[in-house]
Parts: structure tokens; sequence; C-alpha cells
């Protein structure tokens, strides 16, 4: 099998999210990890390639002497694919360079600070013909890819009902802690953007709402609480989406909703029937009908779609959980690479990321002036 | 034990809800059915009372013989309490008459067509000093008045989010059923008011929402959907709750949510912690904690508030339902009428009902004034 | 509708499990209370009688009168069906008397104390031709007898595997509780009979086996605990059921599993699918199927089985309980007393009875003789 | 960070539960696959070594010359670890060679055919001061350990109630397929040993009714069913378990559980609470408390045990699944081998693979002798 030679921008030593985009990648079982700009530190960034057996001439101290070294590399040895696990605040520029000097890229959330910089993006990519995935991991989930693929044939009739939801309750005790939440990046808009809640979490919820249903928002209208006077970001919010004449839905998200831990939801009704998934039991799936008893799905079934069926790998009853749903963003992003036949929809890209920026300014601008209709 | 003197209008032979409101009075044991207006057709009626061995003379062909007849019998033998189970657009005529006639009342719900209506109960209520019932059935859970006992108390905090959604599927197969829907009084505004889904179900989960946190709304902002454009009614739809500077909250509603039974769903949040439970398995309530486990509360403890513990009667694991919920409602209205001491809360009143219509009212015109808020 | 003229052994004022039947018989709304012995204090029953509003005339101080005051009554006033709810060890002398005396009997469970009592019972039954419903109440819920009408449809293929559970805590903290244990008439072989758990609850598991799958026991082993020397009576155990050639079952029961509340469980494996049913979440059947989804089965849909309709009155999503069932029984029973046509398996009977005392029985000597195979 | 050098006899491409052991180890992070026997073919060995991008020279043939060409490599280069992923009747030859040679062993289930072969591997083990892990993977869930924790803390109080049950239904349509049953080796005798379904998944709940509570089986009792006469093997069987006086536990496993997927769950019941985990759903462990509510504990909290913490490595609500249970055995096997200071109870060893064939050779013996009590 033929692996990606894969470079990493961020996500070194103590390093979460590097740390799982290592075991996506693992589990993907595409990808060598051949070097990169593993930490502002190059110190650190040396430590962390020895512990991980790379070869020191290719830890770089910063993203263009990573390019530089790379490109000076024959074709053959050079780093195809290129994973951004920076703050926020650097996607833009490093997915720029990145793409600017012909790398693939696989983007971490948000794609940039403002959808005018992904539409910047999102041109260099189509110029480029290079492939662009954004880490939207909840996409990955083998339920979530029967619920896309069972409405795309038609198997609940016409949507009439969405709604999807994200709530956690991480922030509770920062907001209530005094001056602790200074602390936190979450709520400092210079490196978190113009949106705590909606641009971390609300975002997922309308990208699965889009990813599930096929169905494209034409406008927004939100209400946003930040909570305390003190506090300049949203940490709660509601959000109404309109689709089409009679068509509308709902976002909801909360990063104070004490005790919960990352309660995303997706509640899909049609003419014919209805989908309502979990994200923190993912391995089922519901599927209501009318006026017949609800059916229960899950993985690992040969009567599932394709989609499905490659996306989960044991047998039935052996829980896969959000590695696996990683890694099979890692999984499509290899196939795209390699130009393999592929069922669609392997892998939310930079025109999400594009949607989803427009998503946050518009949710953002729709509260400031008052809760009215903000088109996408 | 004394038992009220009961009587009803509507609900004779073949009217499911008032075989359930006969069922909740004697789950409740404290009424004695002695006479009313059973029915439209008189022949039926006395059929009906019949079956149910009751004095023959005490069968009224409408609700001025009704008045007419047991005022004129000694106080001791009158009929104390009312139920009113008829078409909505007669709930207001028969409510007025029965408290101008020093009746007590227990009357389905919507209380009225209006929210002028409903004012002029509550004034006649107050005036008359009656015990004035509205079957806002689902107050009735045992987990639902621990809810609201701990709330009261401070259990969760300083409340910071607040949602609730009432999820139906039934018109969905009417709505799409081409002329069959022309037969369904819920869809004619003549009969059933100004609204069908927030009238009937959404009008529930903002209820539940008030009685559980002693919130009040101030105004709503909703969107709502007709489905189709010879359908003069809301069949879905979406309202967001605003109560007072950071701390808003969602009622979401569907009779069109294909597949869903009777979806009831409420969730607080509070500062430090969360209560979540849902209408269709009624005898568990999740209780959420800061930075521990969630913990499952059910009925038959010691450890229940008293409210929670006196309307649930049998021992842990047995579970009891919603005809022991509305028996609850019943107890309380006995209580009541008896001058009884008691926690209050026990069922909801005529001004519930001001509020619902004016919930009902105010979603309404915020939805046709282009979604903006209204007060409510 | 005519209704059953009821009378009642036991019961009286403060008896829990009296106050139960009245509520059943309300519901099933074909009973009307004219009279019985329903204290041992007559003074107190009296008093009793009239809170309820009975004629004190058929209030009788012991069950030898209330026969003779009952027969000696015209045979259109008399009361033609009574209900047995006195402690276990004189069901069998007041069922005996009442059926020589040709009253249909409602009989609490255990049926007898000793399995020859019961088939003394079962021999008079059926000489006497009368009705004999034993309130094996969990037969009642419309998804236990959707099971029984599939299963018997041949919805699940042959039957392979068969368990059931019923585990309670109840007398945990009893049994480690000190002298305190002595008090309680469970654990006193004189009043509960030869065995504790397997004779108020391991019966319930045995019968809702051989209720919902129409086999028949042949033999049990049985390993039982009474986790305490100086404890007379089993408090935990596990039966082995043998069906025939290669078909075995399990009843498995405790009082001494903390923190259980009243959790009976069945589950019935076919060669073509399978059904798992939870008592503490009656409205639930799960079917599981070869190689598909598994569904969720509740009440209120024309798609059930007519046993399963008539046994739950309410729309969809509106969770019926405990006494609704405990009610189906009392309907059967007076279905059955007035001759109508009916579903089979509306009340368990007096073989039922004699069947679960042989179960008692042979369990308990099936320990005690070493873990051996005993014949039922 | 030191990797262990690592080799895999068995396992090759298409092999399944040879991927998964790649993908355990690399979510582990400790191990570099350096060589091996992968497959019997040895042209298919050296396709799937290049495709993994090993150095051909450490492919080997078979198990011979793989021991011979590692340990006449230098020391620090050598292969120190194995895993046999052979099939079942292999295990024993090849852990004996590989512990005869000084190579720590990492050993799929059940460890041998027969108990003298796992008491001759546990002696050599002992002899040579070798980790052997077996891989019972379901003891590395972080809730499993949390139980095993607690349960040890004295959480739950003293234990007076057990039981595992681990259903499948996989073999039925095979089973009642006609000859195609032949084909599968798990019902052959030669290949799969004395037992399919205890000793294939009745041996894990009894692994880990030991594990998690630490007590010793003295005696089982057992009930199988072969279901066919022509079929030789048990498809299904209940156990009954003894420890102590008065504390006896159960085993239910089967194969024919139609519908069912991989359903093991465990419920430990103490004088002071209990615990209930279910595999399919692994991120739940519920926990009872006497006269309280019950509390259902999730993964990722700090108020977790810390062998619990360590189990998971997300943040709360992030679902982990059993890659990462797999991943948790080989992370403490290679702590052990590099001599690391840990918490007890990381992977189960040799003496749980020599309980285990005892556990399946007693449940045969008193299935075959008339299901009478075996000393374990």
């Amino acid at each position: 099998m033929i692996r990606m030679k894969w470079g990493m921008i961020g996500g070194g030593k103590g390093a979460f999210i590097g740390g799982a985009h290592r075991i996506a990648a693992k589990i993907a079982n595409r990808y060598e990890l051949l070097g990169g700009v593993f930490d502002v530190d190059f110190k650190k960034a040396k430590e962390f390639a020895q512990e991980e057996d790379l070869d020191l001439n290719r830890v770089y101290p910063d993203i263009d002497s990573f390019i530089n070294g790379e490109i000076s590399r024959p074709a053959d040895e050079r780093i195809q694919v290129v994973s951004i696990v920076t703050p926020n605040f650097l996607h833009f520029e490093h997915a720029k360079k990145l793409l600017d000097n012909n790398f693939h890229v696989i983007c971490e959330k948000p794609v940039t600070l403002t959808s005018a910089e992904a539409l910047e993006l999102e041109a260099l990519v189509q110029e480029k013909q290079l492939v662009f995935c954004l880490t939207h991991t909840y996409t990955g989930y083998p339920m979530v890819r029967e619920m896309k693929s069972r409405i795309s044939a038609g198997a609940i009739g016409e949507i009439q009902r969405v709604e999807a939801q994200y709530l956690q309750g991480w922030i509770n005790p920062i907001i209530h802690g005094g001056d602790a939440k200074l602390a936190v990046w979450r709520l400092d808009p210079k490196v978190s953007g113009i949106s705590s809640c909606m641009g971390d979490i609300g975002v997922h919820a309308f990208n699965m709402i889009e990813y599930t249903t096929g169905l494209e928002t034409q406008a927004v209208l939100a209400v946003l609480s930040n909570l305390k006077p003190d506090n300049p970001l949203d940490l709660d919010g509601n959000v109404m989406l309109r689709f089409k004449e009679n068509l509308t839905g709902m976002v909801m998200a909360s990063q104070i909703a004490t005790g919960e831990e990352n309660n995303l939801q997706i509640s899909i009704y049609g003419t014919k029937g209805a989908f309502h998934w979990e994200q923190e039991n993912p391995n089922e799936l519901k599927m209501f009908h009318e006026g017949g008893p609800y059916e229960v799905i899950k993985p690992g079934y040969d009567y599932l779609s394709s989609f499905a069926q490659e996306s989960h790998v044991l047998p039935p009853g052996h829980p896969e959980g959000i590695y696996e749903a990683f890694g099979n963003l890692y999984k499509g992003a290899a196939k795209a690479i390699n130009g393999e036949k592929m069922v669609a929809g392997q892998f939310p890209g930079i025109s999400d990321g594009v949607r989803g920026m427009r998503f946050i300014e518009s949710v953002v601008q729709s509260n400031k002036d008052g809760n009215i209709w903000i088109a996408l």
C-alpha cells in the first residue's frame, strides 16, 4: 500500500490534538510521518522528533524553512500532505503558504478567522487542484455516513424538520471562577476570533446538518449570550436556519450547559421517516417510520450502505469511537490525494470551511443587529 | 374521606378525553360523579349515565339546565366542581357560566380561544375565590415535581440555559393525505383557534418551562411553518423566549415530526447543575453535576421532596404513568377546594391559562410580523 | 355496562395492596365494590367502609359471616366476585371457602403455601366452573401481551434460549440491620412459606417465561442463598429450567441486589428473532432480527396484535403503568365471569398457581438436595 | 520514548485480528514492528512486509527460523516481544518456543487448548521472569478498570451477588444453514478445542468476573446446549459459579442468541452498592447505591481512579472504543517489559490463562457428568 508522505505544522510533544491526529493517521494506515514544524520551541521540536524516530533533517524551525526544505527534495521523497494543528489565528497563513507551494492540506477547524480568508483559500485550492481536508471529525462516524447515504437515497422522503444541538459545560466553572477566565484562550478574541461557542461548536452542529441532509442554509437568525458583561464572546446561543419556503431549522449550542460533556445531537424529519443520532453514543442510529416501530441501526452489517460499511472495520457489537471516525477522514484524504475512486463525502473540504465561516459571521451579526435574518 | 361532588360538561360515551378524566378522578379517589351534560345528544347522554349508574335526574341537556338544576338543590347535595371537556371553542362560555354560578372548575386546555377571554376568567376566579384547575397534565408527574422542588430550593444554582421541545408526528400522514386534512378539526381555525401546533402542544412545553423554573417569559420570537400553502395553521415551529438580560430559552414543537409520538422533553441548566426529563420515560429524571457523574432520580424514595413523594404511591420500580399524573392534578384540586394545607404547585391555574394564551398569540404575531420579538 | 358485584377479603384502610386492587378495578371500570371483610379489626373495617360510602350491612367481621351474609341475599344482589388480599398463609382457607360457596375469586399471589393446596383449589375451580384470577400483574402489560401474541404466531421461530431475572434490593438493609430482620414477615416461614426470594419474585419470573412462551418447564436445578446462617429463607438464587432436549432456561432472582428496585426482565431467543422486555420501562419491547436492525415496539398502534391494542387505551407516547396493567387483569376477569368472547391469556389462573407452587417447592428441594434436577 | 522491538507470529495480510493488534500497538504508541512470521505462505508474508515497509531480512518462514534469526542479532537490536495471532491449536507450541528463548509474549485467547499446557506455560513464565499478556481485551476499557478499582477499595462493600453474560447470535444462521456449518472452524473440535461457546466467549465473562471482583471461583456447575445432535460443540450454556459459602454467581453465554451482537454485561452487587456495565455501550458505568439515585460514571474526569484516568486519553464525551481498550493492554505490557511502576491489573496474564482453561474444562465436564459441581 502506498502511504502518504506526511508532515505536521504544530502538534508536537504535549499537544493533545497533535496526538489525536497521529493516532487517526495510524488507524487510517495510509500515512508515514516524515517531518514538520512541531513546536515554536525548536529544541522541543527536535526532542519530539527523536522520540518519534524521525529524521532530524526534516525537523524545521518554521513554516518557511519547512517549505524550502521540502521542495528542495526530489519529488518522490518530498512530503505530500501537511496537517495544520497550530492555534486558530495561524491556520490561514500556514494553509496559504502550503497550498501556494503545492502541498495537500489537512486543517484543524476553524479553517480561518474570517470568511474572506476562507474564500481566498477556496480559490487557491481550486486553482491548484489540491486536496484540502477540514477536520469536522464527527462526519467520520459510520452511523452519520449511513444517515447521509439514506437521506440522499430518499429514505425519509422530503425533509420537513431539522435540528441539531451541541451542548458542553466546560466553560461553566471558568466563567464563574473569577479571573481564571482571562487565562483561557478560547475566551480571547485575538486568538479565537469573533465567537467562542458558535465558532467552536455551533459550527459543528451547522456542518452536521448540511453534511447529512445536503441542504443549503440561506439565512440565519441568532440569539447569543455572553452570560457576563465583562466576557466579550458568546458562550451559549440558539440559531434559526432558513433553508427555503416552509423549511427552517435550529442549531443550539452552549459551553455553559453544566454537566454536559460533548452532547452533539441531530434530528432530521422527512415526509416518510426520520433519523436521530447522538455523538456520545455514536454506534446507534435511530430511524423512525410513519406508523411503525422505530429501528436502531448499528455498524458492521451487510445491509448498510457501502459508505457506512467501509467506515467501520470490526464486526457488529465492537464499539469503534472518535479516533476511528477521525481515521476515516484521514483515509478519505489519502484516497483523494491518490486519485482513488470513492463514495462522495469522505471528508469536509474548503467549501465547508467557507460555509462555516459565513455561518459564524452571520450568526454574530444577527445577534448584534437585534436578532434579524442575515443571509449566509 | 370527603369526596367532591363532581359533574362533567362533555366527555360522555366514546369521548376519549372524558374517560381519561374519569380514570384520573378515580385514581385521585376524591371525586364522586353525580351528573352533568355528557353529550349534545341528550339520548346518548342518558345512555351513558345509565351505564355509569348515575341518577338520571342529574343528567342535563345543556349547561343552563345543569346550572339551574344544581343550584336549586340544597347546598350539601349540590355538585361542587365541574370538569369541562367540551370542544375548545366552548371552554370560555362554559367556564364563565360555571364560575358565575360559583362552581369550581377543572378545565381542559386551551382554557379559551383568546387571552382576552382568559383574562376575563382570571378576574372572575379571583373575584369569586374559586378553584380553577387547568389540565396541563404533565405537571402531575412526580419527577417533574421533584425538578420543580429542587430548582426552587436552589439545587442547580442560577439558571443559565433553558429548552423544551414537544414533538409529535401524527399530522404528517394527514397533511400529505390529500383532502383528508379538511376533516381534521385540529386544522380548522374556527374550532381550534389561531394555532395548531403551538396552541396544542407548544404551549405545554412553554408551561413546563415556567412551571418547573418559576421564570417568567418577557417576550417571544417565533418561526412557524404551515408546511403547505393551503393549510391555514402552523404545524411546526421554533420559538425563542427571553426571560431577562442574558437569559433566553427555546420552545420547539412539531406535529409533523414523522415517527415521533409524544416527545416532550425539558432541559434546565444552572450554575451548579442541570436537569433533563422526557415525558415518554417519565420515571427517570437526570440530574447533572459540575464535574461529577450524573444521577438518575426515580420515584418512590424517602430522599425525594415531599411533593414528589406524595405524587407517587407505589414503591420504587413500579412504573406509574400519565393517568396517575393526571390523578395528581385532580387530587390537588380536591385539596384546594377543601381548603387543605398543601405544597404549592399542585395544579396549573387560570393564570397559567392566561400566560398560555398570551404565548400562543404572541408567537403567531411574531411569525406574522417577520420573526420579531413580541412582548408577552 | 354490567359491572361486577364485587367484594374484598382484606385490603382495608392503610393496606397498600388493597388500594392497588381498588384502583385496578376502577381503571377496569367493570367493578362495583359492595362489601367485604376489610380488616381483622371490625371497627376499622367499618371506618373504612364509611369512607368508601359502602353499605355497612355488607361489612363483615370474618369470612364465614361474609359468605353467610351474601348467600342469604337474592342472587341478583349478591356479590359475585371476591378479591383475596389477606396475608399469604390465609389465601388457601379463604379461597377454598369462597369457591365452595360459588364465588368467583381474584387472588393475590402466592395462591397458597403448598402445591397440594393449590391442586385442591384447582380441582374445585374446575368442578365449580368458576373464574379464578391470580394476580401475576406483569402479564397485564401491553408489551408483554404483544410478545406473547407474536411468539405464539411464530414471529421468532422455534425458541432456543430463554432467561428471566427479577432483581430487588429492599431486603439488603434489613438483613444487614441486626435484629430488625426478625420483624419482617417476609422472612418468617410461618407467614411467608418455605421461600422468600423465589416465593415472592422468582415465581413471577418463572410465570413470565411460561406465560409469554407457552413452554412447560419439566425440571429445575437451583442454587439459593440465605446470605446469613441465622436467616431461614432464601434471599437470592439462580434456577436452571429444563424444557426439553437441548432447551434449557434461567430464572435469576434476588432481594439483596443492592440498589435494584423492581428489575424484572425477560429475553426470549428463537431461530428467527428475539424479544427483550424490562418491567421498569414497560412501554418498550425490543425485537431482534437475524441480520437486521432491531426494532423498538411501543403501545398504541394499529400494527400491534389485538391483544396488545385492547390492553393500552391511550394514543402512542402516553405512558401507561402498572396500575393499568393490573386493571387489564381485572378487565379480563370481568369478561370471563360475564362469559364474553375474548383473546386467550387475559389473566393467570389457578393452573398457573399450581405451577408456581410446584416451581417454589422444587427449587427449594433442589437446593436442599445439593443442586440436582427436580421434576416439576 | 523507548519503543518495544516487536514481532508477530501470524496476523499478516487479510488477517482481521492481526490488523487489530497492529492498530492497538499504534494507539499504545510504544511498539515498533520489526519482523515476524506473518503467513504460512512465505510469499504472501513478504508481500505483507513490503506493504508495511519492513526489513525483508526479518520476515521469516516459520517460528524456528524467526527465533534463530532474532537471537543471532545483537541484544539491543533483537525483537523483544512477540504477539501470537495464529490459530488456537498453535498457541501453545509458539508460546512455549518463544518463552524458552526469552521473548516476552502477547498471546491471543485461548492461551492453549488444555489447562495442562497452560500450566506448563505458567511455570515457564515464572521461571524465566518474562511478561506474558493474554488479550482479554475487554479488561482494557476504562470503565471496567474503574469498577475494578472501586470494588477493590471497598466502594460496594462485601460482594453478595455476581452475574455476567456474553450473548452473540452469529452462529444461529450457520447452525440452521445446512452443511455450511461444517466449514466453520469454530465448530471443529480439532481446531477450536473442546468447547465453542464457553471456550470462545463464556471464558471472557468468567474472566471479567474474576478480574473486576478479585474473587476466585472454587467450582462450577454447567448446563450446555449443542442445539443439534450432529453438532459436537456447545453453542449456548449457563454456568453456576461457587466462590464461597453463600456466594455463588452466574456466567451465561450463547452464540445462538439471535440478533445479539457482542452483548457482554456484568453486574456486581455488594452490601453497600452495585455496578452494572455493558460492553456495547462501554463508556457508561452504572453505580447503584443503597436508598439513593443511581449514578452514571463516564471516562475523562479527575474524580476517577488513576487507573481509569490513564486508560482514556480524550476529554469527557469523546467516545473511545474497543481499539483503545486493546491499546491499553499493549501499553501495560510495554510498561511491564520496561519495568515501569504501574497500577496493578494492566493486562491479564498467564495465570488468567490457566484459570480460563480450567473453567472451560470444568464446565464441559460438569455438563457431561450430569450438571454436577466440578472443582476448578
